[in-house]
C-alpha cells in the first residue's frame, strides 16, 4: 500500500511531540526523535507485532531504544498506539514521579522492554532479547505451533557505535547468526561534540559485516519510506545472520538547526518549535495537538496486535492439550514462578566434610540445578574451566551450523565479553522466562559496572558468579585481586553481593538469588578450598547474617564472610587459648538480606554491649556499618601462593586475635556499648 | 642478513625459560611465550630501539604485552637484554616480593612500560603511548633534530581482541592515523574456553580495516622469520595508518599440547616439559640454561641501543643550543617537574562571587592552566559542552589530513568511549612528560573502572573530570545519576577522589592532582550552581578536609562534600535560628587526602566528644568512617528539575536539621563519645 499524507501526518506528530514535550519540560533531546519518526512510523505500523492493552505479551515483537535520550520518540509511540500512557504523561516528560522519566525506564513505563539511556547497553539488551527468541522457539515450537517467532528491532546511533560493550555484542551476536534481530543505525553524523568526523571515521558497515552481520543501507532516511519498508522486508529474509540497517537521517528534521549538534540536547527555541509546526501543518499556538485521524490510524495497529494475540493465545491452547508438558513447563515460566520443589536439589553439607572452593561448591549446586531449573541459562566469559559454571552434560547454546550446539542449549559461551555478557543477561532477564546467569573473575565484573547498575536500576533478576575474589586467586597478583569490589557493588542499590563461607552458605545464597524476582546478584566464591563450617544451615545463611558461634558472656563478635569466615573461627580458638578470650562468630554472607531482617533479629546477631570486629580481606570501606572496628586491606594485594599471600597481610589466626585484643582494649571505656545496628535515624528507601 | 641456527637457539632459549618459570612456579602461562617468541626474537633483535641500562630513555620504542598473562616472554626477553632482570628474578616468578610477578607491573619491573593482565587494557594504552610520541613529535622535532620518532608495538591475542576497550581504542586509533604504531595479533585461534570457533569467529582484521587500519597477515608465525621481518617493515613504510599484523602461531609451540588449550594457563608436565627441551637441543635435566651466544647475541643489540641513546643525548644537547626554550620546557617534562609558579594561575574566590557550578569553576581552572601547563593534554568522551574541559582557545588533537587540528593539539576528542579514554590516559602518561585528563559524566566513569583501576596500580597521573554528579543532574534521571560512584572509587587504594565545594576547594583540589605524580584522580564536579562559601580557602582545600565553620561549644559537628556544603552551612543556620543548637561545619572534598594527614590535625577537624553527621546525596557507604551517623541516599535518584529532587529526598536546610538533632539526640548517653578518627589498630598499607 503507498504512503499517504496521513502517513506524513502521523510522523510529523511524533516529531511535534517531541518538539512540545522538551519544550514544556525545556530540558530533553528532541533532535533523535524528529530524525527517526519516519522510521518508527514504518516499523511500528508495517512490521511490529505488538498489543498494547498486553505489553506483556510473550511473542510481541520487541523494541529497543538503544539511543534512550530520544526516548520522546518512544513515549509519543506508546501514547498513539493506545499504551496506558496519556497525553498528560507526555506533558509530565522529566517530571518528578512521572512515567516518562529522562530516560526509559523499564519497570515504570508500559511498553518500555528494558531501561536504557546509558549508551550501548540497549543494543546489547537487544542480542539478549534475540537470543531469548531463538531460545524458546528451539526449545518449545513443534510443528503447526509456531508459537515463538517475534522479532528484536533496536534502534542505536553513533554514540551506541562508539561505545564498547556495543561491539562485544555485535561480535557475539554475528557469532550466533541472529537472524531475528534487526537493528537501525541512525547515522545522522551528529553527537554532543559536533560532526562524527571529529572522532568518529571508522566504517561502521564494514565493522558489522566483519562480525558477520548482514548490511543494508538506506540513504534518504528523512523521507524515503518505501525504502525504508524494502529494507526491513530485506532484512527479514536474511535468517541466519543478524542484519543492520544504515538509515541516513537529519537530526531534527523540520528545525532550523537540522543536521546540528544544536538540536541534539536542547529544547527548541520558541520561534523554532513555532516554525516546525508551520512547517508541518500544524497551528504554531497549539501544543500536544493530536489530529484525531492519526490516532485512528495507529488504533488499527494496535488493533491488529491484540488480534494477533488472541490467535496466539488460541494457539497455545491447543499447544498445551498437544503437548501437555511443555505446555505446563512453558506457563510456569511465564508465571516467573520456579518448579515446585526445586529447593530440594540444593546440596547440604555436614562439618565433616572435605574442604572445598566456593566456586567448586557453586559449580555443584548449578550441576543439580541443571535439570531441575530448565530456565536457568549460562555461560561465562571465557574462564568456564575456572569459574566452573558449566553443569557436566550441559549443551551449548550455538547456532547449529557450528556443530557445536543448538539454540535450545542452555551453556552460552560469552567470549571474553564481560560487560556485553552484562548487558546481554539483562536482555535475556527481560524477555521473560530466563534466569540467566553468568561467569568470570569477581575483579572483572567492574568491566561489566555499566550492565550490573542497569540491572539494578531495571531489578532484574542476573546471577554473577564471580570467582577468585580475593587475594586468595594468588599468584596472579594485583591486577586480578580485587580490593574495592565488593564495596563498589554493596553501594549499589537493590543489588545483591554474596560472600558464601561453605557449601550450605553457598545454597543458601543460590536460593536468594534465585527466589528474588527483581534483584540482581552478585556471588564471590573463592578460588583456594574453604572447610564446611559446624554451624552453617542454609536456612541461617538466608538471613543474610547469622550466628555461626553463639557463647555465653563473650568478650567480643568476630563477624566475617567467605574464605576470611574458617580464619575466623580458629582465630576465637587462638583467643581462648592462649587468652583467655571469648569470641562469638557470625558469619554474613550478604548485607543487603541481612539488612532486610529484623531489627529484632539484627541485634540478635550483632547485640550492644561488646564489641564489634569484622574480618574481610578486601577494601574495609562500608563494614563500620556493622562493626566497630575493621580487619581488611586497603591497600592493592600481591603475587604469590596463596598461603603465603594472607600471611604476609596477617591473615591468619595470630593476625585477628592481636587486632581483637586491641578492638576489646579500646572500647573497653565505652558506655553504652552500642551495636552499630542501632542508628540515630532510619535511612530513606 | 639471513637468520642463522643461533637466531632459533635464542627462540629457543625463551621458550624453555617460560616453561621453566613456570613449571618452578607451578603457575602460569607458558603457551604465549612459546608461541610469540620468534617475533619477539625479529621484533626485538631487528627492529625495536631501547637501552636496557637506562630502561626511561625518552625516544625508546615502547613494547607493551596487551595479553600479559604471557608475562614470562617479556621477563625472558629482558633479561637477556640485561636490563636489571637476573636468573634469579626468573626463578622467583610469581613468588611474593619478586620483580615478575603474576602479570606485568609497570612501577616494579624495569623495562616494563604499563600494567597490563587485564584483557584489553594495554592495546588500549598503546594507543596513548603512539599518541604522545606523536604529540611529542609534532611539538619539539625541528628540521634536523628528529627528537622524537619511537615506534610503539604492542603484542595482543584473542583475549584482547574481544574486550570492548580494546575495539574503542583501534576505532580511536584508526580515526587518529597513528602510523607509528604496529600491533601484532597473535592469532591462536586459542582462548580459555577452548577453539576461538566456540565464541569468536568474526574476521578480525576486515574490522581494523573499517577503523582504518593497515593490515598485513604472517601465515607462518611459528617458524617464518623472514615474514616476521618483512610484514614489520611493511608496516613501518605505512605512515599514515596504524598497523596490525595477523600472526598465525601454534600457542605452546613445542610442547605435546601445542595448539590447544591446555597449554595455555597451565605449566607443562614434567616429561613434556623435559620433551620441549630436548626437542630444542636443550638439556632436559638442566633448568633455567641460557646458552652464552645467546646472552651475547642479545648483548649485542643491547649495545646498539645505548650507542642510539648516546647519538640522541648528543642530538638532544645541540637541540638545546639551537632551540633553548623548547630545550627548557622539554628538560623540565622529562624531569617530570611542573613549571615554576605554575599554582599562581590558580583562581581565588571571595564569599561575594557568584554561585557557579563546579564544573564551570573547573573550566576555569583548565583555561588558565592551559598556556602555563603545556604538558596537560585532555578531552572529553563526547560530552565537551557538558564537561567544560576544553580551554577556549584549545587546538585538537588530530591528524592534519581531516583540517581539525593537530598532533601538537592538546585537546583530545574521545568519542563515545569512556574505556579506551581511562586506558589511553593511562599510556599517554605512560610515555611520561604528559598529564593526561578526561571528561565524561561521574555516572560513566564506571564504564572505565577496569582503566581507573589500572591508573591506580600502576600509579600514574591520571585526573578524570567527572561532571553532573549526583541527582543534582536533575532530569537526565536515575540511569544518569550517580549514587555508587564515589564509593567505588573511595574504596580503590591509591585513587584520590574529590568532591569540591567551591571555586576555592576546585583550585585546590587541581593542586593537589597536579602535583600527587603517582595518584590518579577523580574530581566529581556539579551540573547546578553552588555559592563561595565564607571560609573557603586553597591552603585549607589541599588538607582533605577542613574546619569551614567552627564554633565554640558545638552540638554537633556536620561534615559534608561538594554541591552539599553549601546546604549544611544553611542547615546550620537553621538550627541555631529554629532549635538553639550549634553545629560546627566541616567541608571533606578528599577523604584519601585527609587520611594522609597527621593524627593531630584530623582529630582537629572532627573532635571528640560531639557527634558528627556527614552529608551527601550519594550512598552513605563508608561514611562511618568519619561520622557517627550518616545522612545519604542509599537508592537511585528520580527524574525531575533538580531543585525538586532534592526536595524529595529532603537534602534542604530542614531535612539535614531533623537529622542533626536525631544525631544528637541518640549520642548524648554515649561516654565517651570518640571521634570516629580514632582506631583500635592502624590499617595495614
Amino acid at each position: 500500500m503507498p504512503y499517504t499524507e496521513l502517513d506524513q501526518k502521523a510522523i510529523n506528530t511524533i516529531r511535534v511531540l517531541a518538539v512540545d514535550a522538551t519544550s514544556k519540560a525545556n530540558s530533553g533531546h528532541p533532535g533523535a526523535p524528529m530524525g527517526m519518526a519516519p522510521i518508527s512510523h514504518v516499523l511500528f505500523n508495517k512490521f511490529m507485532k505488538f498489543n498494547p492493552k498486553n505489553p506483556k505479551w510473550i511473542n510481541r515483537d520487541r523494541f529497543v531504544l538503544s539511543n534512550g535520550h530520544g526516548c520522546m520518540l518512544q513515549y509519543a509511540l506508546l501514547h498513539l498506539f493506545g499504551y496506558d500512557l496519556s497525553l498528560d504523561d507526555l506533558k509530565a516528560f522529566r517530571q518528578l514521579g512521572s512515567k516518562t522519566p529522562g530516560h526509559p525506564e523499564a519497570h515504570d513505563t508500559p511498553g518500555i522492554e528494558v531501561t536504557t539511556g546509558p549508551l550501548g547497553q540497549g543494543f546489547a539488551n537487544a542480542v539478549g532479547l534475540a537470543m531469548a527468541e531463538a531460545h524458546f522457539a528451539a526449545r518449545f515450537n513443534k510443528p503447526g505451533f509456531e508459537l515463538f517467532d517475534n522479532y528484536t528491532y533496536c534502534f542505536f546511533g553513533d554514540g551506541c557505535a562508539m561505545e564498547g560493550v556495543a561491539s562485544e555484542a555485535a561480535s557475539q551476536a554475528g557469532h550466533l547468526q541472529l537472524g531475528k534481530l534487526i537493528c537501525i543505525y541512525d547515522d545522522n553524523h551528529i553527537s554532543i561534540d559536533g560532526s562524527t568526523d571529529c572522532a568518529f571515521t571508522e566504517d561502521v558497515m564494514m565493522r558489522f559485516e566483519a562480525y558477520g552481520w548482514h548490511t543494508l543501507h538506506v540513504e534518504n532516511g528523512d523521507e524515503d519510506l518505501e525504502a525504508m519498508e524494502k529494507a526491513i522486508a530485506e532484512a527479514k529474509k536474511v535468517t541466519n545472520k543478524p542484519t543492520v540497517i544504515k538509515l541516513t537521517t537529519t537530526i531534527g528534521y523540520g528545525s532550523k538547526l537540522a543536521g546540528t549538534g544544536g538540536v541534539h540536547g536542547n529544547p527548541l527555541k520558541p520561534d523554532d518549535a513555532q516554525n516546525v509546526k508551520s512547517k508541518f501543518g500544524f497551528d504554531p499556538t497549539k501544543s500536544f495537538d493530536v489530529p484525531q485521524d492519526v490516532y485512528e490510524q495507529y488504533g488499527q495497529a494496535a488493533s491488529a496486535g491484540a488480534a494477533a494475540e488472541a490467535e496466539w493465545n488460541k494457539l497455545f491452547e491447543a499447544y498445551k492439550k498437544e503437548y501437555a508438558a511443555e505446555g505446563a513447563d512453558l506457563e510456569r515460566r511465564l508465571a516467573n514462578l520456579l518448579p515446585e520443589g526445586w529447593e530440594k536439589a540444593l546440596p547440604v553439607y555436614k562439618p565433616t566434610d572435605p574442604a572445598i572452593a566456593s566456586r567448586k561448591l557453586s559449580e555443584t549446586v548449578l550441576t543439580k540445578l541443571y535439570d531441575v531449573i530448565p530456565e536457568l541459562i549460562g555461560g561465562s566469559a571465557d574462564l568456564t574451566a575456572s569459574n566452573l559454571t558449566r553443569a557436566k552434560d550441559a549443551t551449548d547454546y550455538q547456532p547449529e551450523s557450528t556443530g557445536l550446539g543448538t539454540y535450545a542449549g542452555r551453556y552460552v559461551r560469552y567470549g571474553v565479553r564481560e560487560h556485553a555478557m552484562g548487558a546481554i543477561m539483562n536482555g535475556l532477564a527481560a524477555y521473560g522466562g530466563i534466569i540467566p546467569f553468568g561467569g568470570t573473575f569477581l575483579n572483572f565484573v567492574s568491566y561489566a559496572a555499566g550492565a550490573v547498575r542497569l540491572s539494578s536500576v531495571s531489578q532484574v533478576r542476573v546471577i554473577w558468579v564471580a570467582t577468585h575474589d580475593s587475594i586468595g586467586l594468588g599468584e596472579d597478583g594485583p591486577t586480578h585481586q580485587p580490593i574495592e569490589t565488593l564495596a563498589h557493588f554493596r553501594a549499589l542499590p537493590n543489588c545483591m553481593v554474596w560472600r558464601p563461607a561453605d557449601g550450605n552458605e553457598v545454597s543458601g545464597c543460590y536460593y536468594v538469588c534465585l527466589t528474588s524476582k527483581h534483584t540482581p546478584s552478585i556471588i564471590a566464591l573463592s578460588r583456594q578450598n574453604l572447610p564446611q563450617l559446624e554451624g552453617s544451615t542454609i536456612e541461617k545463611a538466608i538471613k543474610g547474617a547469622y550466628v555461626l558461634e553463639e557463647k555465653p558472656n563473650a568478650d567480643i563478635t568476630l563477624i566475617s564472610t567467605g574464605s576470611e569466615v574458617g580464619i575466623a573461627v580458629d582465630a576465637a580458638k587462638e583467643l581462648k587459648e592462649k587468652h583467655n578470650i571469648i569470641a562469638r562468630v557470625v558469619s554474613m554472607p550478604c548485607w543487603e538480606v541481612f539488612d532486610a531482617q529484623s531489627k529484632e533479629y539484627r541485634l540478635s546477631v550483632l547485640p550492644d554491649g561488646k564489641p564489634i570486629l569484622s574480618v574481610e580481606v578486601l577494601s574495609t570501606l562500608g563494614w563500620e556499618r556493622y562493626a566497630h572496628e575493621s580487619f581488611g586491606l586497603n591497600r592493592f594485594g600481591a603475587s604469590g601462593p596463596y598461603k603465603e599471600v594472607y600471611d604476609k597481610f596477617e591473615f591468619n589466626p595470630e593476625g585477628i586475635a592481636k587486632r581483637a585484643l586491641q578492638t576489646i582494649a579500646f572500647w573497653k571505656p565505652v558506655t553504652p556499648l552500642r551495636s552499630p545496628i542501632n542508628r540515630a535515624f532510619e535511612q530513606l528507601i
